[in-house]
């Protein structure tokens, strides 16, 4: 009769209404039945993404959406920006690496995010940069840079901007359009609601021109490829058919609302839990400007085992947080998701598992005092 | 009450006790729990591909894994041969190009397979090929080489061997370490009987080795950071989650019975769809001398529109088949599958709709004749 309910930053809570359809009798991939669904799926995504660009999708998990970015958009020797303010900043750079890319690494202390004109100052430098890659939520941080502001910058050159918004997309607000975003990466076992192995990515006009000059070799991931089966609601490869039927549904979900309306819902949750740390006294890992609203990093207090909390909550409790990431973090975050599925009592249940394993390890704090501040939130 | 049964070549059959796994609450993938999975799904894998090789697997379709071949083993320049039998063997050659490989590509007339002479040819007098690509079930012409003989000459040599055993695995034998099979990939959709979603592949220590000089950008498919992390029963990236916990159970069932005892029985099944065909005056597409076991192309009579017939099957009666493949193909043959977890009642299904929809459109023969002879195999 333990819980079993998934609190981290991807893969996040799965609604049962989702789990049912993953469970659907399988259909072809090549029907006119499948491509009804897909033309579906890269319309709901759109939506999601607020553009109007191609949206291409993979079998594959966020990674995958972001090597096609880095495979597409550049070859062996272009220059490129990435900011390293987390292990997810990390990945654009040893991608950029692989492809032999010259990536020019804005380092930026963990739970700081980037100043845009940091930015600026390298474009202004080197004019040949050819793209720029941030994260909209450093999942591994919980923190969130200005995007659009760093868009206003990187739209006035001729290099490409690139989000990796694979846990932010859903509670971090996005506006691909209106913002300037050329490439956003994303997945859908985040705000998405799904099991992990479907990725996707939005591309324009801009981006899609640069992807044309790229001599990198590429195949799986080739925008080339992914375009022309596009024009025809088709995937170039055989797509993960069960888990787009389930996109399908949990676009619709999504869409229904309007991610727009869902954003202040979700920043609610995160000012919750930034509210139930404090009461206990513990505080958090990110700025607070700059804090996420798809995760918190709460830092664990002195002589607790961060470690050794997320297990107890999860293998006593049921509850599945995440602990600290690289060997910044190991043992001194725990990180709370709230996306996708999660709701407000997701988070008291959260809250409360926290306080009961902090309470078991010893540290002293009012028992109670965290759920109560963070129900005071949802009530105002 | 349509019957909705897929006797396409992948996706195939999936039967409802892996649904429901499909559909089960999903745990995080960094955990004790989910480990265990790996552990066996690993183990399991081996067991199925008949190899101690390590095994790697990719949230991705069945062409990431053939990627990850082509980025892992070869830089660009590096020498190989691909045979070209069908699509599926068109497809080792588009990916050597992407990677800049030179491919010496073996043109062999679709429906025929490649003899192992012809590259034991070009092997002697290219002194430098570091790899030799072949199609264990070439799907698109349901022809199968013999790869035995074929391992016997390549493993004399310094050049590895590469098997898309994508459609084979399951139906048709392959003994991975016995024969000296150097690296098979495949994917969970075929004769493992899931969605698509989960691909993997098996590695030889004179394919690790072989790897390690390779300058080719890769990522996500690297061999260097999936062998890192099998050590710890983990993946570098985030798995299929809820594919992975359904691809256990059907290991478990295949390996329950051990493939080598499924052979025999998908064997009786393309022989008796082979005997319906001609039983009804149809030809087999391929020499029955190559003859896959995974599925069967049957040309379809002078007369009869091939797409129509299958859309018919399809739309009409609910019975999904493939059609032709490529210029050479389209309309002019229906393909039957024969592999997972498909029955001989499926298979008499399968022959019965192609009759009923055969009659239909014209085409005139004995109704039930094929059946009939269908069933006189099983009993036999």
């Amino acid at each position: 009769m333990k819980r079993n309910l998934l609190l981290s930053p991807g893969p996040s809570k799965v609604p049962a209404e989702l789990c049912e359809v993953l469970g659907r009798p399988i259909i072809h991939h090549r029907t006119p039945q499948f491509q009804a669904i897909l033309k579906e799926v890269f319309e709901g995504l759109k939506k999601v993404l607020k553009t109007q660009n191609d949206v291409f999708i993979f079998a594959s998990s966020g990674t995958g959406a972001m090597e096609a970015a880095v495979a597409n958009l550049l070859s062996a020797k272009d220059k490129a920006i990435t900011v390293e303010a987390g292990k997810f900043g990390e990945r654009w750079t040893e991608l950029c690496k692989a492809y032999g890319v010259d990536a020019k690494v804005l380092k930026i202390a963990w739970g700081k995010a980037v100043q845009p004109a940091a930015i600026q100052e390298i474009l202004a430098v080197e004019k040949d940069i050819k793209a720029v890659f941030i994260t909209l939520c450093e999942t591994s941080t919980a923190t969130m840079p200005d995007v659009k502001a760093i868009a206003d910058i990187v739209k006035q050159t001729s290099a490409v901007l690139v989000v990796d918004a694979i846990s932010g997309l859903g509670p971090d607000e996005l506006l691909t359009d209106e913002w300037g975003v050329d490439v956003v990466c994303s997945a859908c076992h985040k705000g998405l609601m799904l099991p992990p192995g479907v990725s996707f990515i939005s591309v324009s006009p801009k981006a899609m021109k640069l992807a044309e000059q790229s001599t990198s070799p590429k195949y799986y991931y080739s925008f080339k490829k992914s375009k022309k089966a596009v024009e025809k609601a088709d995937t170039p490869f055989t797509p993960a058919i069960n888990l787009v039927m389930a996109l399908n549904e949990s676009l619709k979900m999504v869409n229904a609302k309007g991610i727009e309306n869902m954003w202040p819902y979700y920043a609610k949750m995160a000012k919750a839990v930034r509210a139930a740390a404090k009461a206990i006294g513990l505080t958090i890992f990110a700025d607070e400007a700059n804090a996420s609203n798809a995760v918190t990093a709460i830092n664990v207090p002195p002589g607790i085992d961060g470690e050794k909390l997320v297990k107890a909550m999860r293998d006593v409790h049921g509850i599945t947080m995440a602990g600290g990431q690289g060997e910044e973090l190991k043992g001194k975050v725990v990180r709370i998701a709230h996306m996708g599925a999660v709701d407000e009592y997701d988070i008291l249940t959260g809250i409360a598992v926290l306080e009961k394993a902090l309470c078991a390890m010893g540290y002293k704090f009012e028992l109670g005092a965290g759920v109560a501040a963070a129900q005071k939130v949802f009530n105002s």
